[in-house]
């Protein structure tokens, strides 16, 4: 409904020695939590003590697709489960995850967080010594290198090691096997993934406060590039392809991410907070109020007012009913929903001087129509306060930024954007800021889709045949 | 999932002389608004032009129901739509509004919001002179009434003003004949209803949030007591039951009404971020934070930080997604869900004192269970500050009191709630001060719940006779 | 999907003193067994035995409607069942039955089989005296007559019995109330309703089919007239409204009920197979094959190959699978369904002088298309017989016969529908042998759609109003 | 519902290059009347002109997983589709196709009915150079082959030809791209495929019942080895992988197809009418009344009464409305369904002796209780006709077949099988007459299931490791 990005999924595993709990309803719950991160499939697989596998996965919200009844058929110690935002839309080819599959040792199960960049010559690859697909996922992709080298291997995760060596990009994922479930994150860690230990079961999570919707213990994030695995011997852990540089999204922070996650030692909603405070010392303005777009501007609208000694009001209110009204929306649907699922809150505006504090500009539609509803109501002055610097290059690694001609900020500088979304002033977060949002967490982190500059070398590549100065 | 109460109702109406507005769409727009007052059921009828009535109607939430492509095929120039919670929970015997009815003058059809104290009398006067009732609705009361009046009436606003001498509580109704729109409210103006106007089309609703979803100007309140008929003769008003008792429900503007909603010339928003700011005033603590339950403890979370000086911050935050995993809860579950639907934002309380803004207690249950979260988390001291004085009595208006054995605050001091809850201090606000949140309007309101008095003499009479103490 | 008349409604009843069975299963188990009545909505209702009333109800098939899990969960000893063929085809207004319904002394639950020929009447008395109507059901007219009366009468049963002198038409009905259940039959018992026996509980049905498919004993059809109570003091009977005009419906024998059901004593696959053999003494003709069309029509056409010694075959197969492809067909998609739902089995008609016997020609559409499929499957010759006489008039008593000007018969000598469905002679059953269907059974029946004279004196005087020669 | 074997698939293709049909809907139509062959799941493929792939596919009843609605936006002049029974019951692993795969090519969409005698080895051999399944399906192990071969061959037909070679069993499955489809058979033609006309546009099919069903004209079958390919240059057909060994399944003739399809020149309903009246010459006996169980036992019960003079009657009649009412019946509940999906028309069979004639007797379970439904109803002697002999061995070639251990014919003698079922006598076709049912076909066909003998050598192996004497 609106031209934010998104995030393309989350994954949770749960091991279970102990029987005591209920895996495939822990898992319901904990995608509860993770629905954020996609909402367009979603799925929940089993493997029971006889080593057989079972799910349910289809395209829909968990509400719609995972019943309470149906879960708590799925029986067995372990379980994985999967969030999917995709770019296509449309129910039929979603391709919902987990993905389940026969190989030559077995079966398998995984879900995937992630992307990959040298996607195209691993299908080709894969491709050219007989695979065929039935997704377009990075799951399928990993799912076959993997069960080719298992042959090769004493043991899955030492398939998975090899294989990481091979795939380019981001991936947070977790495997189940008949004995077993491995979690694992690319060398660079661009995506999140923690663990947890709930009664003596060992869980993973994309974030934290899925751990906390279970009543799970967090014990610590998974390393860039480390394969822990959950077994009969409880947790071990492989670091082969573990590296010093570490690469997580900063848009995790920024947007993706719950505010009550806590992702490599750093408080999500902290990290929002300081954003806005930093805005306010960059882009000091006399004004009357200080206001969100909720939710994710909320957080840092808080921070810039404290810092800037303006009220924090809230100015703007969603709409909580509204999901997905419609699929394929045309422009004017579009423009009526706006107001059905975003209205201003006249009081706090009219008559004002407003700060208002958004976390990202993609195409500028919504920013455009939100600042116009602010005026509508009365507002003497809009500010514009952008938590991120302005996106302009793409993102490999499983986040759908439109393409360059489609970004408000290839083509127009500052002033024309500001023009464009007819706000009396702008300020957008600069790239050089981006480490102080993050000061209880060690470590580079990636923001290519700011700076054209990816912590993984394929990307680099990739980027500069885009014909772009970065 | 939480002890709150719940609003039973939310009602609209379109009229449009002009023919250029699709009249149903307009109306189910509406109702996502109106959403927040009734979850259990929904629906809308329409009017053709050829005097024919259609409707959809069920039990679940709105894009459940009502679907775009059905919704679409409900032509004609006249609609009203409903939204409800009852108490019943499960669908079978929701009874979903618009009630369409056959009578001897032709068909009208009523949706309706409110609870009539009078109710056994009507019915059993109503089923003396060989009435049916389908539902257990105060609608179909009043369709009785009306139609029985109707017989003796030259038009259908008359037969209601005189319907309206005989039933005594809350009512806020649209009624769409073949000709016609009607708009009323009770007397006392127990619950709230507005109109307004989209080019050239006449519309009501429960809220002001709903106009400003499909786009309408907001005109002005129905007054207590009016009927207002949208008609071949554009807006019409008669006033023969209108009276200077005004008694608007004050927990409209405490907890049901929509924030960005304006109720009788007062913004809801500001009477929450009042009601915060006479909090810190009477019940001042030292504290390092101060955080609100979402969504409406929210504002008054605010209000109370600026009044106290005393930082504002996220503490808790809701998933947006659960709706309704489990249509009746046992205590187990209904505690797991606790933790899927709120967490808290360990970041904001760890090793704090904070004081929490809450917007009433009922039961306790969650209270309590949110106080524990928040210890958990680290929070060094929590202080209880509700925007409400304690629920005492029972509501006859259309909102589900618990019994009052169910109730914390009967037989409970002050002292033995904030034992109960295991806060460090508690701090309702008192009766008093509910008219200072309530600047902007003018005349009373019923506060029933809390003091035993009520706008109504059938309800004072009632009232007594549950043998406690007022 | 043909223009076949189509029944209007099916009833069933169980009253389980034991409180062995499980009255909503049997129910559901019943319904199936009826739905051949009524295709368009169904539901159950259950009385507890704290007297409180549940049901399921709603558009759509028994097995859509009615999931196993949701009927488990209706507890109860007594319910009451329907299915409802409606003529306005939508679900928004299909007015699936039982009817539930609180007024002076409690609550009833209704279900009822038939049509009112004073229908107008009694709405308008009804609305006069402050009647409102929700459905457009003869149920719920008979709801609130009985509701009325029982307020003069000592019981259920005696308001019924007075209500009966005041309705006229067909109504095989059954009554649930907190203590009983009661089924009555119409003066002429236009309409079937037999009762039974299983493990101590009475059941009612409309027809044996659902008896057998329970398991449950037949005892015996309630007479015309009569009311059986089943309650505390077992099964009694009321027989003040007997007569002993009998007018069952003969389209029961000829087209509506199951062939393995009996009715008055008849069985209704013999009356079909003797309405073949008849066809063959009084339209003899050379021919290779005899066939039917399926279903109704296969039982008449072995009566009819036995008779004339000329092998049966069949003909035409019907899909099994396709139910309601389409709500409202156009007349194109009309076409292209016959396609799919009938096929003609070429090597029984090819090259063959064909018989061919179908129960009925309404508007002629269906009969010509098929006719115009065996003739491209080769048929050399095609003798059209069919089971009943022309359609002349309208039903009053609860079938859909179409609008006069709309039926092939009107307006159309035989030799002229001969000319029109392409057939090298036709024979229609004849008015007179229609007795001789009916060995089994005494009294007489109606066949007012054939001849215009009908059992219920308003139906003729509302037949000589339209105009025809009768 | 009932222990008969049960077909696993029927497959559907157009190719339309005047762009005048809409080939979803054509397919969707088309697979309504191959429902018969597959009631688990559906679906169909189209490729867009663009060589873009759509599909639409679930578990379910085609009524249920494709809409009209979804069908006609599936867009494109090539359309395959498919109806699938599996064993597994549960919707979750149902595997619907057609399966639409990317491979080194491009993309295509498979479906197929068959079964795999070497499926094991291949699964091994793919399995071991690094194929992962998602399906457990042949069309997924054909589909990896294919794509295989396709990499070394100029065409898709030149690399079906080669995979044809390798696989060994039943196929009859049709294989879109976006340039072309192509049908085929294995080289014994185990199942059926036929090829048809319609306005220009090829088709193809499992029977021709589904040409009938879109008013496309029969040309012929799909030879026994043939691969037909409808593309830019018409209809082409490739013969290298064609033998003279037919083996087509027999059943179809006797139980799996429809009585209104031809197979290889061999009406459906002819066969079963011979084998009645084959029966009646083997196996007469005295009686009054010949009946059959519905459907297929009624077209040789028909042939049994003309050969032995006796009269045909409906003597069980079938509920066209229980589809489906349990996916995993208890005993108990199989009872009682029993009875709501069979009933016996009593005034058929009371005091008569019955030959009962049916199709096929596989566990015994349904037989004894239609027998003893018989008897209850008053039969006096009933006489057991059965038009195949007696399932001793498996099925390799894709019908779900027990395990010998549950065939009633396994280990009792017809003597004692007359005992277990209660029936006064009992005659089973023998091996020797099958042939006699295919007077208007050339060729052997497959028996293995009665005799042990398979055309294909694998199927013989594997028969012998069972360790019963053949």
């Amino acid at each position: 409904m609106t031209d934010k990005l998104h995030e393309e999924c989350g994954v949770f595993a749960i091991y279970d020695p102990t029987g005591e709990l209920h895996c495939a309803e822990e898992t319901y719950n904990a995608l509860y939590a993770l629905q954020h991160r996609g909402q367009e499939s979603c799925g929940i697989a089993v493997c029971g003590d006889d080593g057989s596998f079972e799910y349910i996965k289809d395209a829909g919200y968990v509400n719609e697709v995972l019943n309470r009844g149906g879960v708590q058929k799925l029986q067995g110690s372990k379980a994985i489960g999967h969030v999917r935002y995709s770019s296509s839309g449309e129910g039929e080819d979603c391709y919902p995850q987990p993905l389940v599959s026969k190989y030559k040792k077995g079966t398998m199960a995984i879900a995937n967080n992630g992307g990959l960049v040298n996607r195209r010559a691993l299908i080709d690859e894969l491709e050219y010594s007989g695979a065929i697909f039935h997704t377009d996922t990075a799951a399928e992709i990993i799912c076959y290198l993997v069960a080719r080298e298992r042959a090769r291997c004493h043991s899955m995760e030492a398939a998975l090691s090899t294989v990481m060596g091979k795939i380019h990009g981001a991936y947070s994922l977790v495997i189940m096997t008949p004995r077993k479930i491995i979690a694992a994150r690319d060398p660079h860690g661009i995506r999140p993934l923690c663990i947890g230990e709930k009664n003596g079961a060992y869980v993973a999570a994309s974030e934290t406060a899925a751990l906390d919707a279970i009543g799970a213990k967090y014990l610590r994030d998974v390393e860039p590039g480390e394969i822990v695995v959950f077994g009969s011997e409880g947790m071990t852990s492989f670091k082969e392809n573990c590296s010093n540089e570490k690469g997580l999204c900063v848009f995790e922070y920024i947007f993706f991410a719950r505010p009550d996650s806590v992702i490599e030692g750093q408080s999500v909603y902290e990290a929002r907070k300081t954003a806005g405070r930093l805005l306010a010392q960059k882009f000091p303005v006399e004004a009357d109020v200080v206001t969100g777009v909720p939710d994710s501007g909320l957080y840092a609208a808080t921070g810039y007012a404290e810092e800037a000694g303006i009220p924090f009001e809230y100015g703007l209110i969603k709409n909580r009913y509204v999901h997905r009204m419609f699929l394929h929306p045309s422009d004017e649907e579009r423009e009526k929903m706006m107001g059905v699922s975003l209205n201003v809150m006249a009081s706090s505006v009219k008559g004002k001087r407003v700060v208002l504090v958004d976390d990202s500009v993609v195409r500028g539609v919504t920013g455009k129509r939100i600042v116009a509803m602010l005026r509508e109501a009365g507002a003497k002055e809009v500010h514009l306060r952008i938590t991120a610097p302005q996106f302009m290059w793409p993102c490999f690694f499983g986040t759908d930024i439109p393409d360059r001609k489609e970004l408000i900020a290839v083509g127009h500088s500052v002033e024309e954007i500001k023009e464009l979304l007819n706000v009396d002033s702008i300020g957008f977060l600069d790239v050089e800021s981006l480490k102080l949002l993050l000061p209880d967490r060690e470590g580079g982190f990636c923001a290519g889709c700011l700076t054209g500059k990816y912590p993984v070398k394929e990307a680099e590549d990739a980027v500069k045949n885009l014909g772009g100065v970065v």
